[in-house]
Parts: C-alpha cells; structure tokens; sequence
C-alpha cells in the first residue's frame, strides 16, 4: 500500500447518500482512486460512472485505501458499517464526516483508538451542490499529527477546512450549534411559506422580502455575541416586550388559519419566561441566558 | 392647514418608542415640521431636541398636521390612543406602521374609514438604524388614492416602499409571515449561543460560522418557494430523514446540557410527523404543507 508521494492516493468512501456521492465525486475529479461501498449498493451508480471502483463489501472498501472516508446518517449507521470491519483498520485513518453530537463524537474517537485507527471527526458546513468549490467549508477536531498527514487531501474538498483542535467532539459541538441556527431558521421558513399560502400570497411573492429579512441576520449575529459574551443585554432598538407581541401576531393568524403553531409558541414561551422574571425590556439577546436556565 | 405644495409637509408621529423615535428623527432630518406625542412624554426629550413639537395631548398632535403616523406596540395600543380622538381624524390621514395581524388590521381599516379619515396599513420590515437610509423596506396596503397622495412623504423614511395593494390587511399578512422568518430564526440563534457556551464554545467564536450559515438561507428560500407553489418536493440533496436525524443531535446534545428544548422539539415533532406519513424522503420543504394540515 506504498504509493509514491507525487500521485493523488486511494481515498475509499463509505456511506453514498447524497453526500457520500459529493465527496466520492470530488475526489475523483481532484484525480484520486476512489473506491466506494454502501449499504444499498445501487446507489454507487452514478460515481462508478465517474471512475469510483465498488466494492463488493466494506471489508474489501476499507482495504483498498489508507484513508477511509465514512459519510452516513448517523453515528449508529457509522458503527453498524465500521464495526463488523474493525479488524481492518489498524494502521489506516478515518475521517468521520457524519453529522452526530459531541458525546458521541467523543465515543466513535476513543472506539476507533482500540482498532488501532488514527481518527479524526469532521462536520461538514454546506450542502452538497458546493462541495468541492471555494464556499466548502468543513471543520475538523482529533490528533493534529492525523489532520496534518491528511489535510492535501482532505483540501481537495474544497474552500475552508478547519482544525478545531484535539478533542475529538470539537467539530461536532460546532456542528450541532450550527445547525441549531439552521434548523430552527428553517423551521421559520417553511412555517412563513406555510402562513403565507394561508393569506393567499405566493411563495415565490414573498420570498424576495423573505430573504431581505434573512439578510438581517449576519449583523444581529455579531451583535448578540457582544452581547452573549459579556453577560449584558441592554435592548438598543427593539426589546423582549416588542418581540413577543409580534410573535403573538404570527401565533393568532396562523391559529386563525388552523396551522400547526408549535415552534412559535415554544419560542413564544421562553420568551414569556424571560419577561416574566422581568427582563422585558432587555434585548432578545437576553434569551441566550434564559435558554441555559429552564426553570428560572 | 394649507401650506405650499413646495414647502414639506407637516407630519405627526404619535408613539415613542425606538421604532417612533427612528421615524420622527427621519421626518425632521428631510425638513417636515414634525409634531410628536407619546404616552410616556418623557420618551420626546432626544426628537425634540432634533426639532420636533412634543404636543401636550393626542387630541392636539393630531391636529397639528393633515397626517398622521402611528407606530406603537399593537393595535390595542393604536386604539387606545386614536379612538379618544376619533372626533380629530376627519379630513386627515392616518398611517399605521404597527405591526398587527391581517385581521386586526382590517379592523382598524374599517373603524378608521367611520371617523372620515383616510387610512393606510403599513409594516416596516427592517431595524431603526436602517431606517432613513437606502435599505429601508416598508409595506403598505389601503387605497391607492390614499398612498399615491402621500407616497412622497413616506418616501423619506428611504429605501423601498411598496404599495401591495387596496386589502388593509395585505402589508399585515406579509408582515407576520417574514416575521414567521425572522422571530424563528432569532430564536435558533439565540439557542445556538446557549448551547456552543454549554460546550465552551464563545460567542464571538461561533458567530463566523454562524454567518457563513445564515448566508445559506437566500438560496433555500428560492428553492422551497419554487417547491411549495408547485406542491413538489423532490428532495434533491438532503431529504427530511437526514433532517430529523440532524434535529436529533441538537436535541440530544441541548437536553444533555439541561437547556430549553421547546422550539427545536416542537421543530422535531412536525418533520416527525411527515415522515411518519411517508415523507421521509421528501425535502424539508414539504413540511410546508404538513404545518397546513395539523392533524395528517
Ligand atoms: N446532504 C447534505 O446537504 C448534508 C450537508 C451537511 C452535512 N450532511 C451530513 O452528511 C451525512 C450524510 O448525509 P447524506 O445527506 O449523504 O445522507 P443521509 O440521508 O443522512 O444518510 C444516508 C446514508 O446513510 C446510510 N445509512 C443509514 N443508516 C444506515 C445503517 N444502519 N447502516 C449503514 N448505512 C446506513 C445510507 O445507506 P443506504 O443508502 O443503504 O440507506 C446512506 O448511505 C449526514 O450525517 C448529514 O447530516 C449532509
Ligand atoms: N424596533 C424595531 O426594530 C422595529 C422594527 C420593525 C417594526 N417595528 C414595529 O414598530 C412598532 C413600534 O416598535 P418600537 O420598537 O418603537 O416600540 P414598542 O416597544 O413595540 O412599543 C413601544 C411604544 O408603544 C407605546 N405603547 C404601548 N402600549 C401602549 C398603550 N396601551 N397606549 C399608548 N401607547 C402604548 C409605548 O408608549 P410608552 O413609551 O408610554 O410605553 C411606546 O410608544 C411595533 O409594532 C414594532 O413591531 C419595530
């Protein structure tokens, strides 16, 4: 398994979801051989057309390459595939680019140690139509040395790659506040879409002022971690009190059109909490620390 | 009341609040004699200073110019203020740029047209430090008579103004539904801060991340409204399964942290829902119809 340092080396990608199929193909086209396995094996048709070798069983995937890539659902179908192959993978690295949390992170690294693998975890920040473009952005935590023999290739996938230091469930502590902001955030559109249809505008009417207001967010994102981080909330333009009326206008028109209101009226109910122990005229920044203490 | 078509026009702002402030502020700064009154006086002290007229009461601010701009908490407010001098508002115009639902305003449409007043529903759909400046964006509905004869007025708060039509409730509708994106968003932030701090990550460390990811919305927007008017939910790079797997994490990581997990839970709950139906390898964007049909 020698290869000469001058030729893009064998990469074996485990997991073809629609992500698994980005990474695969990205390789490929950066030049490397790329073997590929997934659980449903029909789903290996379309990198296999571009030049991905299939294995026939993820023992035999994991032994064509020192660098195993796996990308699945969860970090359950991550042991459901590595474990039966455990004995194959003393001396090689994985790079463990399944979305899970930090505990378990955590967990998947120290079992991972026991195989004699080098491990490292990484969460990755884009869809996958900008994998392999200067917009990638994927961060990774575990042994430096590991990160540092892999990061040529790991940069094929393109734009940013981060190192977010040794403790294997840094990135996936990143990935979960991130997709914190993005789940929620995309809870609210379908939600608006939703809302919208109901007072018989189109979607596609309201979605440029839609991402107007999304434009807003990146400012409000600096300002709250000021403000998060020095412990102090005062309002500048707009307070809790404010806040919570408008969502008690969104909450009483989608109501009045039989929507299903349970995100805004959880959100609405923290706030409420927040006002009630007499914050309402801090900002709604202020609901960074009433999130940390459910029941005060 | 007559003046000069080439002199500005007086303007009435009743209302104080930051938002009240921001717009009386800008009316001065564009030359109208501007006239305020707020129901705590003490809220005056820096527009007046600007140049503005604090009135002694309602009745008399009302009366000091042919419009006349609200901007309260709601429209409970707005009533209180305007139904005591009901018997002023004949002959004027009166724009209302609280936010309030769609039906509310229709309602206050109708009480204001049995004063004699002109009305316009308006909503402003960016901060008060915008406003004034070229990425101001407010709405209105109401006649167009009644927008087109004061349209260069309000063309001073800056920015775009558009007129959605002679509905009343028409500017509230967008109103709540951007607000559905917007409040919803802000409270995944704000959560996303409370758990990167749970795992020791700071603010200001999250937030570059946290803005890479805001910026990905614009293009998700595009792509759902396209998806929601059609009625079509291909899932095309990432299907409602992978999304409640990703919920879960957050959920998982949150709760192990002791945090409030209200919004992303009920967030869960509804894509559980779907896939339950047999959505699971829809796009996130059917969750818009699943929020129209609670109980499917
Ligand atoms: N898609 C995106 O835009 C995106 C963006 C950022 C991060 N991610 C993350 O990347 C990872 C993969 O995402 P994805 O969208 O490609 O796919 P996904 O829908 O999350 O997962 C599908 C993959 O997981 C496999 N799988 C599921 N359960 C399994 C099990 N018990 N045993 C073996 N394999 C199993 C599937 O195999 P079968 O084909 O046999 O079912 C398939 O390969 C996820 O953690 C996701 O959060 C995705
Ligand atoms: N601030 C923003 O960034 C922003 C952005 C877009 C839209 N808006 C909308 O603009 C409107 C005003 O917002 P805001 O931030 O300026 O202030 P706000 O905090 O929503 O409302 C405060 C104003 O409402 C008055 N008020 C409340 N209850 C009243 C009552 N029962 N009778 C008389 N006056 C009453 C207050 O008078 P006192 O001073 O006497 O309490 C003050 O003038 C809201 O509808 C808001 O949603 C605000």
């Amino acid at each position: 398994m020698s290869h000469s340092p001058s030729l893009p080396s064998p990469v074996t990608v485990l997991g073809l979801g629609p992500m698994g199929r980005a990474l695969a193909t990205t390789f490929l086209r950066a030049g490397h051989p790329v073997t590929v396995w997934n659980r449903t094996a029909g789903k290996a048709a379309e990198v296999v057309a571009e030049g991905a070798v299939l294995a026939a069983t993820a023992a035999e995937a994991v032994a064509a390459s020192p660098l195993v890539v796996v990308c699945v659902l969860d970090y359950d179908a991550v042991h459901a595939i590595l474990e039966p192959v455990a004995g194959e993978l003393a001396g090689r690295t994985v790079v463990n680019l399944t979305a899970d949390s930090p505990d378990r992170a955590r967990a998947t690294a120290a079992w991972a140690a026991g195989t004699g693998a080098g491990y490292l975890d990484g969460a990755i920040m884009v869809p996958t139509t900008v994998i392999g473009s200067p917009a990638t952005l994927v961060l990774y935590s575990g042994p430096e040395s590991v990160y540092e023999a892999h990061r040529p290739v790991l940069q094929q996938l393109g734009g940013t790659a981060v190192h977010l230091g040794t403790d294997p469930g840094r990135a996936a502590a990143h990935d979960v506040a991130l997709l914190d902001v993005f789940w929620t955030a995309m809870s609210g559109i379908v939600h608006a879409f939703a809302l919208a249809a109901a007072e018989n505008i189109s979607a596609r009417d309201l979605a440029p002022y839609a991402k107007g207001i999304s434009g807003l967010l990146p400012d409000i994102i600096d300002d709250f971690a000021v403000k998060a981080d020095k412990g102090e909330y005062p309002a500048d333009g707009s307070d809790l009190l404010s806040a919570a009326a408008g969502m008690e206008h969104i909450v009483h028109t989608a109501q009045g059109h039989g929507l299903d209101i349970g995100v805004l009226a959880a959100a609405h109910a923290t706030a409420r909490r927040a006002i009630d122990a007499g914050r309402g005229s801090d900002s709604f920044a202020r609901l960074v620390e009433t999130i940390r203490t459910p029941s005060a």
